[in-house]
Protein backbone atom coordinates (compact mmCIF):
# COMPACT_ATOMS: atom_id res chain seq x y z
CA UNK A 1 0.00 0.00 0.00
CA UNK A 2 1.19 3.55 -0.67
CA UNK A 3 2.23 5.81 2.03
CA UNK A 4 1.07 8.64 0.41
CA UNK A 5 -3.06 8.43 -0.58
CA UNK A 6 -5.96 11.06 -0.16
CA UNK A 7 -8.79 10.71 2.65
CA UNK A 8 -10.75 11.19 -0.34
CA UNK A 9 -9.64 7.98 -1.37
CA UNK A 10 -10.74 6.43 1.17
CA UNK A 11 -14.20 4.40 2.01
CA UNK A 12 -16.28 6.30 4.93
CA UNK A 13 -17.30 4.00 7.54
CA UNK A 14 -20.94 5.32 9.89
CA UNK A 15 -19.45 4.67 13.23
CA UNK A 16 -22.43 6.55 14.40
CA UNK A 17 -24.90 6.10 11.98
CA UNK A 18 -24.82 8.11 8.69
CA UNK A 19 -24.81 11.44 10.70
CA UNK A 20 -21.02 10.74 11.89
CA UNK A 21 -18.94 9.59 9.41
CA UNK A 22 -15.00 8.28 9.88
CA UNK A 23 -12.51 8.30 7.15
CA UNK A 24 -9.38 6.06 8.36
CA UNK A 25 -6.23 5.02 8.02
CA UNK A 26 -4.15 2.84 10.06
CA UNK A 27 -0.76 2.44 11.21
CA UNK A 28 1.13 -0.30 13.23
CA UNK A 29 0.29 1.11 16.58
CA UNK A 30 -2.15 4.47 16.35
CA UNK A 31 -5.29 5.40 13.29
CA UNK A 32 -5.82 8.83 11.98
CA UNK A 33 -9.74 9.24 11.03
CA UNK A 34 -10.95 12.60 9.54
CA UNK A 35 -15.06 12.92 11.00
CA UNK A 36 -17.67 14.63 9.64
CA UNK A 37 -20.53 14.89 11.71
CA UNK A 38 -23.86 16.23 10.51
CA UNK A 39 -25.52 19.04 12.66
CA UNK A 40 -26.54 18.12 16.31
CA UNK A 41 -24.97 14.88 15.67
CA UNK A 42 -24.92 13.19 18.73
CA UNK A 43 -22.17 10.28 20.12
CA UNK A 44 -23.65 8.83 22.73
CA UNK A 45 -21.61 7.98 25.66
CA UNK A 46 -19.23 5.38 25.65
CA UNK A 47 -15.64 4.40 26.08
CA UNK A 48 -12.59 2.24 24.72
CA UNK A 49 -9.12 1.00 25.66
CA UNK A 50 -7.53 2.89 22.71
CA UNK A 51 -6.78 6.20 24.04
CA UNK A 52 -8.16 9.01 21.87
CA UNK A 53 -7.20 12.79 21.32
CA UNK A 54 -8.30 14.95 18.18
CA UNK A 55 -8.79 18.31 16.99
CA UNK A 56 -11.91 20.59 15.29
CA UNK A 57 -10.95 22.01 12.05
CA UNK A 58 -14.41 23.67 10.92
CA UNK A 59 -17.69 23.87 12.68
CA UNK A 60 -18.00 22.82 16.29
CA UNK A 61 -18.62 20.34 18.52
CA UNK A 62 -19.41 19.74 22.20
CA UNK A 63 -17.12 17.41 24.53
CA UNK A 64 -17.77 15.60 27.46
CA UNK A 65 -14.92 13.44 29.31
CA UNK A 66 -15.26 12.33 32.77
CA UNK A 67 -17.25 15.43 34.53
CA UNK A 68 -15.53 18.22 31.99
CA UNK A 69 -17.87 20.12 29.36
CA UNK A 70 -16.41 22.33 26.23
CA UNK A 71 -17.31 23.35 23.28
CA UNK A 72 -14.80 23.51 20.72
CA UNK A 73 -14.18 25.66 17.57
CA UNK A 74 -11.35 25.26 14.97
CA UNK A 75 -8.48 24.32 16.97
CA UNK A 76 -9.85 23.34 20.10
CA UNK A 77 -8.57 19.63 20.86
CA UNK A 78 -9.51 16.89 22.78
CA UNK A 79 -8.03 14.44 25.35
CA UNK A 80 -9.38 10.99 26.68
CA UNK A 81 -7.04 8.82 28.46
CA UNK A 82 -7.91 4.93 27.88
CA UNK A 83 -11.48 3.85 28.69
CA UNK A 84 -12.72 7.39 30.00
CA UNK A 85 -16.31 7.51 29.91
CA UNK A 86 -17.23 10.18 26.59
CA UNK A 87 -19.55 12.02 24.69
CA UNK A 88 -19.96 14.63 22.20
CA UNK A 89 -22.44 16.70 20.20
CA UNK A 90 -21.54 18.27 16.90
CA UNK A 91 -22.98 21.99 16.60
CA UNK A 92 -25.25 23.62 14.59
CA UNK A 93 -23.01 23.60 11.38
CA UNK A 94 -21.73 20.40 11.90
CA UNK A 95 -18.30 20.03 12.44
CA UNK A 96 -15.05 18.33 10.37
CA UNK A 97 -12.29 16.90 13.17
CA UNK A 98 -9.53 14.35 13.27
CA UNK A 99 -9.70 11.80 15.54
CA UNK A 100 -6.28 9.95 16.28
CA UNK A 101 -6.89 6.76 18.31
CA UNK A 102 -3.83 4.77 19.77
CA UNK A 103 -3.98 1.90 19.46
CA UNK A 104 -5.32 1.48 15.73
CA UNK A 105 -9.28 1.12 16.03
CA UNK A 106 -8.91 -2.31 13.97
CA UNK A 107 -12.81 -2.73 15.63
CA UNK A 108 -13.88 -0.40 12.96
CA UNK A 109 -12.87 -2.86 10.41
CA UNK A 110 -15.68 -4.69 10.84
CA UNK A 111 -18.05 -1.62 10.33
CA UNK A 112 -19.51 -1.21 6.74
CA UNK A 113 -17.15 0.56 4.58
CA UNK A 114 -19.08 2.82 2.13
CA UNK A 115 -17.75 3.68 -1.33
CA UNK A 116 -15.10 6.10 -1.33
CA UNK A 117 -16.44 10.33 -2.38
CA UNK A 118 -14.61 13.84 -2.06
CA UNK A 119 -14.44 14.96 1.94
CA UNK A 120 -16.91 17.76 2.05
CA UNK A 121 -14.32 20.20 2.96
CA UNK A 122 -16.33 23.77 3.51
CA UNK A 123 -16.26 25.68 0.46
CA UNK A 124 -15.23 22.66 -1.60
CA UNK B 1 -4.38 19.47 33.40
CA UNK B 2 -7.44 19.85 31.33
CA UNK B 3 -9.04 17.50 28.46
CA UNK B 4 -10.13 19.90 26.70
CA UNK B 5 -7.45 22.77 25.52
CA UNK B 6 -7.19 25.45 22.67
CA UNK B 7 -4.00 25.08 19.98
CA UNK B 8 -3.86 28.52 20.65
CA UNK B 9 -2.74 28.01 24.15
CA UNK B 10 -0.13 25.46 23.28
CA UNK B 11 3.76 26.57 23.51
CA UNK B 12 5.25 26.37 19.52
CA UNK B 13 8.47 24.45 19.54
CA UNK B 14 10.81 25.13 16.93
CA UNK B 15 11.52 21.80 15.47
CA UNK B 16 13.43 22.47 12.33
CA UNK B 17 14.21 26.17 12.94
CA UNK B 18 11.18 29.05 13.28
CA UNK B 19 10.19 27.99 9.64
CA UNK B 20 8.82 24.35 10.95
CA UNK B 21 6.78 24.99 14.24
CA UNK B 22 4.59 22.62 15.80
CA UNK B 23 2.21 23.20 18.89
CA UNK B 24 1.86 19.16 20.33
CA UNK B 25 -0.23 17.96 22.87
CA UNK B 26 0.99 14.45 24.33
CA UNK B 27 -1.21 11.60 25.81
CA UNK B 28 0.39 8.57 27.08
CA UNK B 29 0.69 6.69 23.87
CA UNK B 30 0.45 9.08 21.20
CA UNK B 31 1.13 12.58 20.13
CA UNK B 32 -1.11 15.46 18.33
CA UNK B 33 0.69 18.16 16.57
CA UNK B 34 -0.52 20.76 14.65
CA UNK B 35 2.40 22.05 12.36
CA UNK B 36 3.03 25.38 10.74
CA UNK B 37 5.95 25.25 7.60
CA UNK B 38 6.82 28.73 5.88
CA UNK B 39 7.06 29.09 2.53
CA UNK B 40 9.52 26.14 0.73
CA UNK B 41 10.45 25.20 4.48
CA UNK B 42 12.59 21.71 4.06
CA UNK B 43 12.00 19.39 6.63
CA UNK B 44 15.85 17.10 6.03
CA UNK B 45 15.88 13.25 5.52
CA UNK B 46 15.59 12.02 8.97
CA UNK B 47 14.22 8.78 10.81
CA UNK B 48 12.66 8.36 14.28
CA UNK B 49 11.11 5.08 16.00
CA UNK B 50 7.97 6.39 16.46
CA UNK B 51 5.25 5.56 14.06
CA UNK B 52 3.96 8.77 12.05
CA UNK B 53 0.80 9.53 9.95
CA UNK B 54 -0.20 13.07 9.29
CA UNK B 55 -2.34 15.21 6.85
CA UNK B 56 -2.51 18.98 5.35
CA UNK B 57 -5.10 20.80 6.53
CA UNK B 58 -3.98 24.08 4.32
CA UNK B 59 -1.63 24.41 1.56
CA UNK B 60 0.83 22.00 -0.26
CA UNK B 61 3.69 19.84 0.84
CA UNK B 62 6.06 17.06 -1.12
CA UNK B 63 7.10 14.28 0.94
CA UNK B 64 9.57 11.62 0.28
CA UNK B 65 8.83 8.27 2.29
CA UNK B 66 11.18 5.49 1.09
CA UNK B 67 11.34 6.03 -2.52
CA UNK B 68 8.29 6.90 -2.57
CA UNK B 69 7.32 10.97 -3.54
CA UNK B 70 3.83 12.70 -3.85
CA UNK B 71 2.84 16.54 -3.41
CA UNK B 72 -0.11 16.60 -1.26
CA UNK B 73 -2.58 19.17 -0.78
CA UNK B 74 -5.75 19.27 1.89
CA UNK B 75 -6.25 15.74 2.99
CA UNK B 76 -3.46 14.10 1.70
CA UNK B 77 -2.44 11.94 3.66
CA UNK B 78 1.25 10.37 4.97
CA UNK B 79 1.48 7.14 6.86
CA UNK B 80 5.89 6.73 7.96
CA UNK B 81 6.37 3.36 10.12
CA UNK B 82 8.80 3.09 12.55
CA UNK B 83 12.40 4.16 11.52
CA UNK B 84 11.94 4.67 7.83
CA UNK B 85 13.65 7.74 6.36
CA UNK B 86 11.39 10.45 5.08
CA UNK B 87 12.04 14.15 4.03
CA UNK B 88 9.72 17.14 2.95
CA UNK B 89 9.55 20.51 1.64
CA UNK B 90 6.71 23.04 2.14
CA UNK B 91 4.73 24.53 -1.41
CA UNK B 92 5.20 28.09 -2.41
CA UNK B 93 2.50 28.65 0.01
CA UNK B 94 3.71 27.16 3.44
CA UNK B 95 1.30 24.66 4.57
CA UNK B 96 -0.32 23.68 7.97
CA UNK B 97 -0.82 20.00 8.50
CA UNK B 98 -1.44 18.04 11.19
CA UNK B 99 1.20 15.07 12.11
CA UNK B 100 0.61 12.25 14.97
CA UNK B 101 3.29 10.19 15.99
CA UNK B 102 3.10 6.63 18.40
CA UNK B 103 4.75 6.75 21.28
CA UNK B 104 4.59 9.88 21.93
CA UNK B 105 7.35 12.63 21.19
CA UNK B 106 8.76 12.80 24.24
CA UNK B 107 12.25 14.27 22.97
CA UNK B 108 10.55 17.28 21.76
CA UNK B 109 10.06 18.42 25.41
CA UNK B 110 13.93 18.80 25.27
CA UNK B 111 13.21 21.69 22.42
CA UNK B 112 12.99 25.69 23.02
CA UNK B 113 8.83 26.19 24.20
CA UNK B 114 8.04 29.56 22.86
CA UNK B 115 5.25 31.89 24.37
CA UNK B 116 1.76 30.81 23.03
CA UNK B 117 0.28 32.37 20.00
CA UNK B 118 -2.53 32.19 18.16
CA UNK B 119 -2.94 29.34 15.41
CA UNK B 120 -2.18 31.18 12.02
CA UNK B 121 -5.03 29.64 10.46
CA UNK B 122 -5.57 31.04 7.12
CA UNK B 123 -7.96 33.83 6.50
CA UNK B 124 -7.40 34.84 10.61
Amino acid sequence: MSYLVDFDDLPPIDVWGERVRARALDGENCTIALVELAPDAPVPEHRHANEQMGTVLHGSITFTIDDETRTLTRGGTWRIPSDHPHHATAGPDGALVIDIFAPARHDWDDLPHLAPRPVPWPGR
